[in-house]
């Protein structure tokens, strides 16, 4: 159930619609990751009040921690976190590969051992529709294998065992709307291929998968480009892993419609906000006797009730209210930005807004990124248990 | 300005209203502690909801962190925090005597190591008193030294001592209200003799310091009958350091009006909540499959929309919205409390209030009480930094 409303002249940019049973999504659409339920620090209404629509929730992490059982005792997710608008579950695909207690992946399926507490699990792509079901999601995605790396040979198993589980997945499916996922790391081909065999299958929309893997912001976009065009233009587009303000203006004009990540409220908990001119961080003492907010442009709540002398004062003696403060910041500067976009492509400006955003935020320096992102991938295992 | 409405024919329990600039304050009274600002995991809007009148803030912390230009450059401790209702500040005697990189206490004031960079500091009197004007309080405490233990000799020599202090502080008081407070340990003399000093001076109320050391509850309860006989009527009394329900309970019946006590927020952090039948730990397992509230009699925020499943869930996988939450239920249970107290005073049944309270609400063990109080008090100088 996705509606088009309008495409922009220059670019693969458009504006939509996706309809849910808990309401409506406007597109191009971020969803913030309350990967274990919550979005972190947040309660269900701080987030609808921020301007967010739609919510990911993580398959895997639910599936370990409280367990079906308990959700299903409470009667779905949406009443177990008390988020009434609409959900959308990643498979998990991501998190069992890139965590490093992985045991065995073969044509059935993946047996993992939990991180929590090294119990042994097995998923299949039968087993985590079946779930994602349960959970009562307005949208699931197919279970895929995700590769560690972008070792050829990986990628191109990768891609022939996320198509084969994409079949499986469609056939089991009964409920609610259901995602395929494209694998293919760097390779063209690889992507094509993946594609191909993904528009076989009735998917209601496609995400982008295997990507934010320590690749450069050049070499991901480069794919996105491609890979976005591969897939049917009247489903949504889902670059998953992707959320900073810069990839999403750029994403957008590639023909992306929804992006998650846990870019945002992470980075927002380091103390790193973000401001139309790039991210600032309140800790740094040119902060501390700011008596402004740390965005004066900004309606959020955290902008219209404290100086960034406040917050400064937060971060600097670990105050838990300071990684709130700046999650609402966060967030809402990302709520904006799409809000933006959108009105944009409506009324035929995204080119100019997409030039003018550009030019004035300067995004983190590409090689610090990528070294906290490496860094950040290669302690996944237990820095996943935190986010 | 403060008003007794009523007294209570059968106790010494009284309902009153404190007048301040930022509003009234009815009387008996809780006030949360935000010692570095915030009531620790909420935004002022929270605490006001909650039905919370006037907040607590320690000017020992304020002056370490943010320090006084900080706060002076945003106009104020209600500006620089956002809360717009009665604050009362806390010179820091308590914390600066059970901080142990104590220097050296004369008459003249006691010199400090800051906990947080081993600054030296040194507060007089004076610079308390002119200090917590600065910051803008509604009420400020005139500071005292609190002995570290009941030895006689110390207690003797820390009621002499707080009596001079008690008189600079009011030669040099010029703005809002100063309450005086009493020191004197366990002992009846002492405490009576401290009294009299304070009574001597125009202080706008009382403050029963010194207790909370370790003591039982029994010694505490016996020590403030008498310390609150000591001091004049027509003047509020409030006892520091106190916030359990029952001690409030027993504390209001002894003639208290004012309590505060980092208590209840903390505890909440721990998973342990306030019921109507006494604490419960939301960790338990047995609350993993519970689809009730907390305390389905709550009105708070957190019994409104969240199950104790979904609480045990937050604090099982340790999300930090947990911690607000729970902070919520308890300071909502304590303010309820108190408006209870307070109306069942006005209507004549405070005894059959306090009866029924005590009869049905399970204090926690008075072993495991103390064992954990003293664990904590021994740890101060660290816990200090988190509370």
């Amino acid at each position: 159930m996705f509606e088009i409303e309008k495409c922009c002249p220059q670019s693969k940019a458009r504006a939509g619609r996706i309809l849910t049973p808990h309401g409506e999504v406007p597109t191009p659409v971020f969803l913030p990751v309350g990967s274990k339920g919550p979005v972190k620090t947040l309660t269900p209404e701080e987030v609808r009040e921020i301007g967010l629509s739609m919510v990911l929730a993580n398959a895997y992490w639910l599936y370990l921690q409280p367990g079906m059982e308990v959700i299903q005792n409470m009667g779905g997710i949406h009443r177990f976190t008390s988020w009434e608008g609409p959900i959308l579950t990643d498979s998990g695909g991501y998190q069992i590969f890139s965590l490093s207690r992985l045991s065995r992946v073969n044509d059935e399926g993946v047996v993992f051992r939990s991180p929590i507490d090294g119990s042994k699990h097995l998923f299949t792509p039968e087993f985590s529709v079946e779930f994602q079901e349960e959970l009562g999601a307005d949208i699931i995605v197919a279970l895929d294998e995700c590769p560690a790396s972008f070792a050829p040979d990986e990628v191109r198993r990768a891609v022939d065992r996320t198509s084969q589980w994409a079949k499986r997945c469609c056939e089991i499916h009964k409920r609610g709307e259901i995602y395929g996922i494209m694998q293919g790391g760097l390779s063209l081909e690889l992507r094509e291929m993946s594609a191909l065999k993904l528009r076989e299958l009735p998917f209601d929309g496609y995400a982008i998968g295997g990507l934010c893997l320590g690749e450069t912001r050049e070499e991901m976009l480069s794919v996105v480009e491609r890979a976005a065009n591969f897939l049917p233009s009247e489903r949504p587009r889902h670059l998953m892993g992707v959320g900073s303000p810069e990839d999403i203006v750029k994403g957008v004009s590639l023909g992306i419609d929804i992006f998650d990540s846990a870019l945002p409220t992470r980075v927002a908990r380091n103390g790193s906000l973000f401001t139309m001119k790039g991210r600032r961080n309140i800790k740094n003492s040119c902060f501390r006797f700011c008596n402004q907010p740390i965005d004066p442009g900004c309606d959020c709540y955290t902008c219209c009730h404290f100086s960034a002398a406040f917050l400064h004062h937060l971060f600097k003696c670990r105050e838990t209210l300071g990684l709130r403060l700046a999650t609402i910041h966060n967030l809402r500067f990302i709520a904006r930005l799409t809000e933006k976009i959108r009105t944009s492509i409506l009324d035929d400006s995204f080119s100019s807004f997409k030039e003018e955003f550009l030019s004035s935020y300067h995004p983190t320096d590409e090689a610090i990124r990528l070294s906290q992102r490496r860094r950040w991938l290669s302690q996944a295992g237990a820095k996943m248990l935190n986010d």
